[in-house]
């Protein structure tokens, strides 16, 4: 009996992982991260649950990566920290992944292997071929899966894209082959599945990116993600054309093209490369700087020249400012503080609202269309997406022809299965997402979660006060302390009417008593919270400091 | 000498509010709220800071509101509360804010006084007409104030809409006459500048509406702003043709589908409107239930029914939800949450992305050019946008032969000076943006904000501890106590461990000294701060209640 069991990603966007299991054998597609949503206060990334793996971890035979994208990768440090097992994908890919590895001291205890597109892995009973697929990132790869059960094709995150360099298109004629022989289940990436039409290419992309470039008279900087690696090529090559020097900026963009040349995937004439402190030396337009910060992260190259901190770049009136990338949902508001203060700056910014200068990296409408008709699946499975995604991308299907009961609408955690009987979901294993915050992965849960919105909405309140266990008389305090609360200097009359307010419920409280302090924080908490709704209408958290000597 | 003074709207979306004084007489126009940014936590609304309006109140000659909306009225009782001046707006208008007014005990101390679209309004030295404009509510008015130096245009929020209804259109011949006659400067709403061609008609989105309801088996749910009262009764039409009734729910909704059933703008054949009780008695075909929500506002009626909560209506299989309103931004992630939780209990779900079901308020491009036309103003002055956006309709204005010098880009404070020499911006008054949270009006300043943020990023850590004050012996404690820091499960080694670090810390410091708790605080923050950030790599707010006794 084949299994498919999606342990993220079937609900979300990011944290993509998925297990292939028959039998004793298992194998494991992508290990992705989240960014953590608005009310998780303080995480930093989020990683799905993986105790399936951990209980089954004896019979995994290894784990593919399809690309080098965070919501693919990015939760791989945490399973190889527990799970020693050989990672499998494109030499672009794994040097990325490696990168990765060194952050977290596991680079030396990793067991690293290239499969280049068009190349098989066999993970017995399986027989998986690595298919060239086009993405926002390069050496992307969808995935055919021979098992007993018939051919699963996985696409990963793809598009269809039409340029000249057949490296840079999905290689349609593989996925035509596995259709022609017969598909037993597809599938397929839905997150532009609400959009119609066709992405645009990147050589489209590249002649918007060439128009706006060559009518700049000042300085041009460009922002993109950094594995945008073809993107990057086109953009220097634009440069090249203009006589535009090239200045890489940001850590991560640094890191990643350092990776590219390495792997041939950048090049350029001799000389085009300048480091970022030469630019002085240049007229402005000979200056073309590749930097990161299109989504307005707060640390990020972009955002420090648009707040005029950058180390070697100050924003001027005649620079030009291309920010070649999707706005994330969630960093619109962010994004939109950079542009204005880049105008502030005096620059000029071109976005995807005032011009095409960006395409996405996942398929539309018509591009989903064109993977159904060409792989031809008996049954068909959306991955990647949120749950409504995922319900409209099953409607596609239907209305491709894909029998209703043939369409599999699962979610995290459920397990898809086929046997003799056909295909259907079928049980349940656990899953979640887990937050990590700093070093600690899962402590941070509901409860704390809730404190946290709790203090940051209203800030916090300590009282501290010492009562004669004997006498019950208050021998120190009540002292209040705020935090996040109100202005100090606005505190005075505040603090001095809370403070009868707790006076009044201690004398109310007859001395001597057993649980005499569990019931004076308790009426406290309750009259504090009532007072400040009253007198400001705030909810700080209260926090009772009460020691009886 | 005339003088515009924005207090707010020039530099964001919402707080518009701008003064005219002419000599020793001066009006406002508008007096908007302005959602909370992200990094405003816990704040409520913003207004603007009206320093200004204070000094010269005796100057005021009252208020003008161009439409009902928050961003034109929401700090109205802020300023009533310190200022009695006259409020002048068309009947629709003055109704929501009487509304308003009534939330905030000030309904029986204000004079409210109706203008009509094409009246003329006396305030020495200023004349100024109402001329009807469309947008995203009704009765919206545009102003022409006629002033010694000229005739200024303030278009207010507006669309040029075609609808074969006029009342539902801009009164393009009005300010076509003005532009005839001469205009000294033109304002112009900027919001959707970045925005090509024109805005779809409101009749075009009632087709687009009438096809999903039309093909709609089960119940349909409406959602959109309360105050889009045109599309309300559009919607109110379908249903009769479709033979649905009609149900309101939301507070929101149903106090101004009161508001604007009294002025004659909502009407139906009897027995159409139904109270949301009788819906069990309806077959599901029959049901047309409108309704807020739209943004995703945690409490509204729609995010109940996802969430399953709702006291009256459960979402189910057949249901049909219909989201007829933008995606603010910032709210994105919120709505698509509610998306996939309608499609999760079975809904159907139709919003901007997958149907053309929603037109904006505001003008695009073509109808900013259209205005600009029609007005030939003299000066042109970008109003309600963002910094960019006041960029991109100079920019736009200057194509459309504004002569540079003769565009005034200006911010929030900045005066704009009309005399014998021509207009400029010249001098600047004070102004701000006042943070509203629960009664506390600007006592949320950027050191609670601060602190907000670090508690809602990593919690905090309480330390409690009695020291002696003669022989340095600590007599109770330290004792720990957290907040949104970890599970309280997880902490135990953490708080030995922590104990011990400030143990030492008390022991180094020798009993007796002046200073000594003053410097036990400060060691100890930062030696926990060291400690946590080194063994979870979080930055808990540290709070030290340090007693001598």
């Amino acid at each position: 009996m084949l299994k498919l069991i999606p342990l993220g990603g079937l609900g979300e966007i990011g944290l993509n992982m998925m297990v292939v299991e028959y039998d004793d054998a298992m194998f494991i597609i992508d290990a992705g991260l989240m960014f953590p949503e608005d009310y998780m206060l303080g995480v930093d990334i989020v990683i799905p649950a993986m105790d399936y793996i951990r209980e089954n971890s004896r019979k995994i035979h290894g784990i593919i990566i399809t690309h080098a994208h965070e919501d693919h990768i990015g939760a791989l440090p945490y399973l190889l920290k527990e799970i020693r097992i050989p990672v499998y994908g494109t030499a672009f890919t794994l040097e990325i992944v490696r990168n990765k590895l060194v952050e977290f001291e596991l680079n030396t205890r990793v067991d690293l292997n290239v499969v280049n597109p068009g190349e098989t892995l066999s993970m017995d009973p399986f027989e998986i071929e690595f298919i060239r697929v086009s993405h926002s990132t390069i050496e992307g790869v969808g995935l055919a899966i021979q098992t007993p059960e018939g051919v699963v094709i996985h696409t990963g995150d793809f598009r269809i894209s039409h340029n000249t360099d057949p490296l840079k298109n999905t290689d349609l004629s593989s996925f035509a082959r596995y259709g022609e022989k017969g598909v037993l289940a597809l599938l397929s990436d839905s997150t532009n599945v609400e959009v119609e039409g066709y992405t645009m290419s990147e050589q489209e992309v590249a002649k918007n990116l060439g128009k706006v470039i060559f009518a700049a008279r000042g300085r041009v900087i460009v922002t993109l993600f950094a594995s945008n690696v073809f993107r990057i090529q086109q953009v220097i090559d634009i440069a090249v054309k203009n006589g535009r020097k090239v200045v890489f900026n940001g850590r991560s963009m640094e890191q990643i093209v350092a990776v590219a040349v390495k792997l041939g995937h950048i090049s350029c004439p001799p000389d085009t490369i300048m480091d970022i402190k030469q630019i002085k030396n240049l007229p402005d337009d000979k200056v073309l700087i590749i930097t990161t910060g299109s989504q307005g992260e707060p640390m990020s190259a972009l955002v420090r020249m648009a707040s005029g901190v950058h180390k070697h770049i100050r924003i001027k009136k005649g620079d030009n400012v291309i920010l070649s990338s999707k706005h994330i949902p969630g960093n619109e508001k962010a994004i939109a503080n950079i542009i204005n203060k880049l105008y502030r700056r005096g620059a000029d910014v071109f976005y995807s609202k005032s011009a095409d200068i960006h395409a996405s990296g996942h398929a539309h409408q018509e591009e989903l269309k064109l993977m159904l008709t060409l792989t031809k699946p008996g049954y068909f499975i959306p991955i990647h997406g949120e749950y409504r995604h995922l319900v409209i991308h099953a409607r596609l299907a239907e209305k491709m022809g894909i029998p209703r009961e043939h369409v599999l609408v699962a979610e995290d955690g459920q397990v898809i299965v086929f046997d003799h009987k056909g295909g259907r979901i079928d049980g349940q294993v656990h899953t979640g997402r887990i937050m990590v915050d700093g070093k600690g992965i899962g402590d941070v849960g509901r409860s704390v979660l809730k404190e946290r919105r709790e203090l940051s909405e209203g800030g916090l309140v300590v009282v501290t006060m010492i009562i004669d266990e004997e006498t019950g008389v208050v021998l120190y305090g009540p002292e209040l302390i705020s935090k996040g609360f109100v202005f100090d200097s606005a505190t005075g009359h505040l603090v001095d009417d809370a403070q009868c307010v707790i006076l009044e419920i201690v004398e109310e409280i007859e001395a001597g008593m057993d649980s005499r302090v569990e019931l004076i924080r308790a009426r406290l908490k309750k009259a504090l919270k009532q007072y400040f709704s009253y007198t400001i209408n705030r909810k700080p958290l209260i926090v009772p400091v009460i020691i009886e000597v």
